[in-house]
């Protein structure tokens, strides 16, 4: 089957990175696209950058799914998944749903290590409209800045160690999920320390993307999801039709 | 005090009478600045719809905000509110919270009249994450398009009073907000009829922009709403620096 | 239009700091009664007093709400709006849930700072019937009697600081209500210091019940707001006939 | 030991049938005394009503709890159990708790057969404060007047399987709860029919007042329950001293 | 009335430890049996363990139950009480329910103190289930194997102070209940300590089994706990039936 | 990889039938064993069964387990996971927890057809405690016994339809589980006439399983599933040690 993964973020590093522990994480007969929006924040720390990266992230999709099987939005907390599963006919799985149902079924509650304090309210608010909030016991921060996460990876394990420890014995967590997809990678080094579960959220999207796939299961059309009504849409100039792909940048 | 009342769609006719409305609502010393985003759909019926809307939201508040006191969003049940509260100094108000938290003032539940079915689960998300869902005790939909509202307002009122006397008498709502900003000016008509307090979005947002303001109260910038760091945008024509008003037309 | 604006306990000089507060918060256009119980407690710091005053308060109602557009039940987490809402015509606007509510517009979680440890319990139910707890993060306590809040501002706003400041940090709130009615007037002084909204509960009832008046709206009277129905009331001297203001005395 | 079981109007007659009650249920070595407020109203259907039974009732517990081991609150969904756990040394049960606990023991969730359709949310709101609405499937009432309960006793039974028989149906209720202490002494005869246990709040009240009285325990005083501050109450004539009680009715 | 009061375990001397608690608990005129499973853990501290004793439990009531009255379930947080109450007519009580539904009418929340902490989310999803958990504030536990607990009295006694003192000051708890049936007997002299009410679930048990039966209430059978069907269970041999009951140790 | 598909009743054909479908669920290089229980009843529809049903589970995966990468609980609504999950290194996944973590994937809301209407509680109580109530609509019941579920496979396709239906029209759901394992192999025949992702248990475990397994993800081991202390366990014969497996039903 074939992936598509969007990174929600322009930076194309982050992209590469993304892409390649996507593709550690699937099956060897899955072939992962990582795609970056050809425009949109150069990381994703606040809600107008998550709307940003939204439409950058939907033109993304409009652009190149064709052919793929499913969607993966690579952001952790952010906005888009609803309206790509309304767009498409394939399966679309968030990185945030996707690390918060693995930790469910490894844990008998989870936290959430993210990278700013000012991302918990939006990943809380995932969480919640998504009915997976009740087993996780706590959201926190590193307090880094999403593009220095890759930095010093050793200091980065570091403070996700800390962070996390503080959501074990504090709050009860029993599994924790990376809470940033710059975090990708670092899983196993945290669990080596912590001796817990470690969820990477896009690692475990693109198994949850093969699963629905191969259980032939699709995205529900019949009601939130249907496809959006065809419709003018004005002054609109970066949602190309089909064969137009400039002029979004023109 | 000015408030601006951003319409979340692109039909001119219908910023037009959501205006009037928020004139009709607003105290004799409110000026009411209504916009219309130069971007976006005619009317938002879809969760990709609300996303391009949140945009031209987003556009339109950073282009026109200045000078203003409050800024109103007037899209029943759509995207943006957060991202307008991070974004800017003043008081921001959505008319689904508005109407939300308004009923909770005159009744012990209350009930919701959408336009479409498929609308009805972003209201309730909306209402899940704004807190105030436990008194909603349904959202149910007349089934017309958001641009046929007007067509025929009589045909209208008889369909707000048929679904919200079912709320009423089946789900025990004591209160109704009208869930779109297409049916402003319609609550007292529907009010003759039910004998319940109907809630406009729009007017009840007038008067909570009037209130938070005349309060000295803005919001809170200490964490979830505190602006946005500044960054390269990548490839983004509409969002244009200040002097620059075209270019994202152009 | 004219509010009436009732001290749940029988502290003359309380209720003359509650009016002067609601008549710094109303609109040019607006005036404000501010009425005493007569009979009741000094201040209201059990579910004993809080009983007692409803009946005061009730009672003050029936002989004063005449010739007033919506009344205001000055009192914290007290009892009584819902017997208010039931006897009269015109809306009736609790302060514990105007602050909640206002607090909602501002932030996407707040606080109570409140008097005595004792009153939280109280105040948590009001914001659970209310249907507004799940975004209040936590009530606290200055821990100091309510007639004294008032003998030593510096020191109350002081001790507000230092509370707020623990559901700031602690909690993750982003806006505070001031739990008392006794603590009117403070909310800049302690605004000032912590850098978040800090709402009034007076004043934000009296801009709450301008804007439900002037939208027109009043109390829905189709279930649990309902008239009473006429009866026997055996015993029951200080509620008088028309007339008979001093039975209640005598 | 010996139980106060006050009712909440000032209907004799009805005060009478429960004492009847409870001494059914009671123990054959516990003393049940039935007591009548001096003042309130005939019956209580209202939110205003029930606030002027709860002075009443405080006013009773004050005269008469003396000697007793245990008060209950004999009115399903009334306010005042709290003020009388504040005031007392001794255990209070009310009646609505009581029947809502015993029916937990003994179905998977359990219905409440009511009067008045007006009552409803009054009762919900109680489950609510006390923790136990999420077993109650719902609320429904007979829509008959509370003084009208005893007339035709059959009519009376008619009506409550009708409604319980809908509550067990269509919501899915194992037990019934009947809400309303003028209910007293039709629970067998409902069961007969239904073939689901129907709890009496004032017979499981009496049970469980004996329970926690033999299990030596007491109300909590630390903090919600402390006793009430010593304080001047202004004009309140209905609370008399000891030895002072004619006062009130003076 | 006689009660079956059935140990979880199969340690004897635990088994008249809470045999006598509960002879100390009951009515002048209650027999108590206290049973021992035929198999089972000597102790029950892991889901494991708690599996294979409810099923010892059920035996033991298939072959005990006859001629008693009522049965509980002497294990805090353990699994079975459902099976039971399937499988019996008489009233079946659980002492984790028991305890937290005496423990809400003696104060306006509790908390539970248990044995090891690897039991508390057990004793969380009992109460979750049981509906009771929005009054826990918390579960703590005293790290001590439940063979241990009555080794050294006096140490248990402390430590059930400081962990419940951590209850009641850090999460607000008005009341304790002792989370392990080996505490049996120690509720007084923790509560003469801490000054809160403290509930023993063996003792609530006995009461609330003497209240349902002598309210002459019984188990609902009409759906989730209606018999079970008759049917072959392979290979089966510790479910005797009558007469045969030697046939499971054989 | 290997995963063993532990049936939980005893009836052979079913285990074949549950075999069969997660082979035809499984990527080709996961092996599939499917287990029939040494003990335990022929179909599980009661509470007690389930216990039952739980301890036979728990013996086959002690005589069974080693050599393999995964367990999967075929029982829907059952008993047990936790105790596996406890007992082995290896992940475990319910058919339950599966077939809705995969719906949430697929839909905004989802509703389970089950078997009987008895069974409803035990799946609600699982789905709660597993955290993932809030998107489930509702529970319903084709009413035929489970055994009879493979009798006819089109009439029970017809009834799958006809309450599923009722579920997605009613209540709003967007997807549906099947909540029976026996109805294993009819997911697509649902799915062609309703037009909505119908979710096998069995083939959603089998996918999930593989996914935790290969994202290197074992359950958390440090509290709710860490192993069970070692301790005789008295006259309990049916769970033999290594090599003794005969024990149990000698």
């Amino acid at each position: 089957m074939r992936i598509l993964v969007i990174n929600v973020n322009t930076t194309a590093s982050m992209t590469r990175a993304i892409g390649a522990q996507a593709v550690a994480a699937a099956s060897s007969d899955t072939e992962i696209t990582a795609a970056t929006p050809r425009f949109g924040p150069a990381s994703v720390e606040s809600i107008f950058e998550s709307h940003l990266a939204a439409v950058g992230v939907i033109d993304c999709a409009q652009r190149q799914a064709e052919g793929h099987d499913a969607v993966i939005l690579a952001g952790f907390g952010e906005l888009g998944r609803e309206a790509l599963q309304e767009m498409l006919d394939i399966p679309v799985i968030d990185i945030t749903e996707a690390a918060a149902h693995v930790a469910c079924l490894l844990g008998k509650s989870f936290g959430v290590v993210t990278t700013t304090d000012r991302a918990i309210p939006a990943i809380e608010d995932r969480l919640l409209i998504d009915g997976l909030r009740s087993r996780c016991v706590g959201v926190r921060a590193v307090e880094r800045p999403v593009l220095e996460i890759g930095d010093d990876l050793a200091l980065t394990v570091d403070e996700i160690v800390r962070v996390g420890s503080g959501l074990i014995h504090d709050e009860g967590a029993e599994a924790l999920c990376l809470g940033c997809a710059g975090m990708a990678g670092l899983s196993q080094r945290v669990s080596d320390v912590l001796h817990v579960p470690v969820v990477d959220g896009v690692a475990a999207a693109v198994r949850l993307a093969e699963s629905v796939h191969h259980l032939g299961l699709r995205t529900s059309k019949i009601r939130f999801y249907a496809p959006s009504p065809d419709k003018a849409i004005a002054g609109w100039r970066f949602i190309p039709s089909a064969g137009d792909e400039t002029s979004g940048d023109g």
